[in-house]
């Protein structure tokens, strides 16, 4: 017997999902008349958001689109503190209008006061779609009623990590192309492991206006999110009485993105045969998940990228 | 040896507190053509929240002010989820001309799923000041800018329970009247435990803009809250190395807002003679508390709806 996992499953890296939107994104670039300007504003000295602007820099460079990564508090000095001055750094961005999107590297503060700053952002360059305004409008499925704002009002954006993977299912064809586009996820059982307002929630909303059934596990409940009709397109949650195990053994898709390295998918678990996406930054399966998985994307950040630089 | 606490500082209750308040909410709702109307929005089977509303209700037919109480999820039937419908309710009553006031009674969901609702209860009739629009006014201290807004524009509300804080600080002149308006707090340290976007951090950033040293103590981290002057009005906020044992030490005035049973504020790490103030709904210091407190006030939710209602 081997106890090594022997990696049945397909191990789907994002790059290749991520590559299906660099040609959209540079041709959009290069049909403007000066390139489109992102700013970055990186505040703490963490060594995964520095790494996150350097890859936001180098993919922009690529894509023709010019990055200028503003620093403030720990990430200038050593003398300054984490977060300091990122408030200032966000307002000065807003107000200047060679500026066209905004990027802020959190998490910062952590909790509320990050909510509070994404809040701050101005609307009409938050790339990330992490306005409470974008929330509401995909909640209430705004964004399929009007493709074109009308004069004055911003584009509603849709929050780029739940965006990212609903991508990464049409790629893999989770989407059927068959069905009528806003229906597309119909017949497919997804569970969603995490609600927070910027991933879980904005993605169960977005793949049950889409067709599917979601179960949308927290930490203290379960719910289902289902679109009743297609005359009736915005979702509706019902309390659930299933638990995760079961939730588990019927979803042909699971996406964890749980921030604690010890949260752990049990692989026993899961459907013969089901597509799994890690969206946390630590992995949230086991390491045998393939014996089970019959494809499973390990991170989407690359995809998430580009749905923001899209958004520019 | 008595082992039960003497009781030396004074005990203060909301009430007369809250009292100096009740003819100005009465007077200005007298001169209305008619009364304002408060809708309350009750989602969850939660008994304090109910008990809540039924205190709004007879705090607002004793000042004259009219109260709807509309029940929605499990409010109003068992068959129905907690929270179930809430958000529908928000935006009936935002739309609802006849609507003055809302006040949702929280929590509901949790977290940011609650932060959401906050941002979706127009600003126009937000009474409780949730809305991040009016903590970025207060954070900024545009507040004092402009007391009347330009038309079009809402007037900006403090949020209730930290301007109801100051209000009893004013009560017992912590606030010296000699000194000028918006400096009155000056000369006193005071210490507040919660850093939170709804207690700890707007009332942080309204007493180190009256003139107070704040330290602000949240779980992970403790801060310094200072104006630097009154010609530099806004409050800054630098990292300190203090210990909360001895912040306290040092603090004229401790504030706690921990909503965890578990936690005590220590008796033995208090400065004599200091005034205590509790804000969670369980109680923060220990039963001895006034052994070393001159005065403890052990709840301000009777001032906080006075505050609230003043807003309608």
């Amino acid at each position: 017997m081997d106890s090594e996992p022997t990696g049945k499953g397909i191990l789907l890296k994002a790059e290749p999902i991520a590559a299906t939107f660099i040609d959209e994104v540079r041709n959009t670039t290069a049909k403007c008349a000066q390139p489109p300007r992102l700013v970055g504003i990186l505040a703490t000295s963490s060594a995964p958001s520095k790494s996150y602007a350097d890859f936001t820099r180098k993919q922009c460079e690529e894509l023709g689109i010019e990055f200028v990564l503003k620093k403030t508090g720990a990430a200038l000095s050593g003398e300054l503190a984490e977060g300091e001055g990122v408030e200032e750094a966000i307002i000065e961005a807003n107000g200047d209008d060679a500026v066209d999107g905004i990027m802020v590297y959190y998490p910062i503060f952590g909790g509320q006061q990050d909510h509070y700053l994404q809040q701050i952002v101005s609307p009409f360059k938050d790339v990330e779609g992490l306005h409470f305004k974008f929330h509401y409008n995909l909640y209430h499925k705004y964004e399929r009623l009007s493709l074109s704002p009308p004069p004055g009002m911003v584009k509603s954006i849709i929050p780029c990590t739940p965006l990212a993977i609903v991508k990464c299912l049409e790629y893999i064809s989770v989407y059927n192309r068959l069905l009528p586009y806003g229906d597309r996820a119909y017949g497919r059982t997804v569970t969603v492991i995490n609600r927070s307002e910027v991933v879980g929630r904005p993605l169960a909303a977005l793949l049950a206006n889409d067709g599917a059934r979601v179960l949308s596990v927290d930490i203290d409940s379960i719910q289902v999110c289902i679109s009743t009709s297609i005359y009736y397109p915005r979702h509706v949650v019902h309390p659930s009485t299933l638990t995760l195990q079961e939730c588990l053994a019927i979803s042909d898709v699971v996406i964890s993105a749980v921030p604690n390295p010890a949260y752990k998918v049990k692989t026993e678990w899961l459907k013969d045969g089901c597509i799994c996406i890690n969206v946390a930054g630590d992995k949230n399966f086991e390491k045998d998940i393939r014996e089970k998985a019959s494809m499973y994307i390990p991170a989407v950040g690359k995809v998430t990228i580009l749905m923001l630089l899209r958004n520019l």
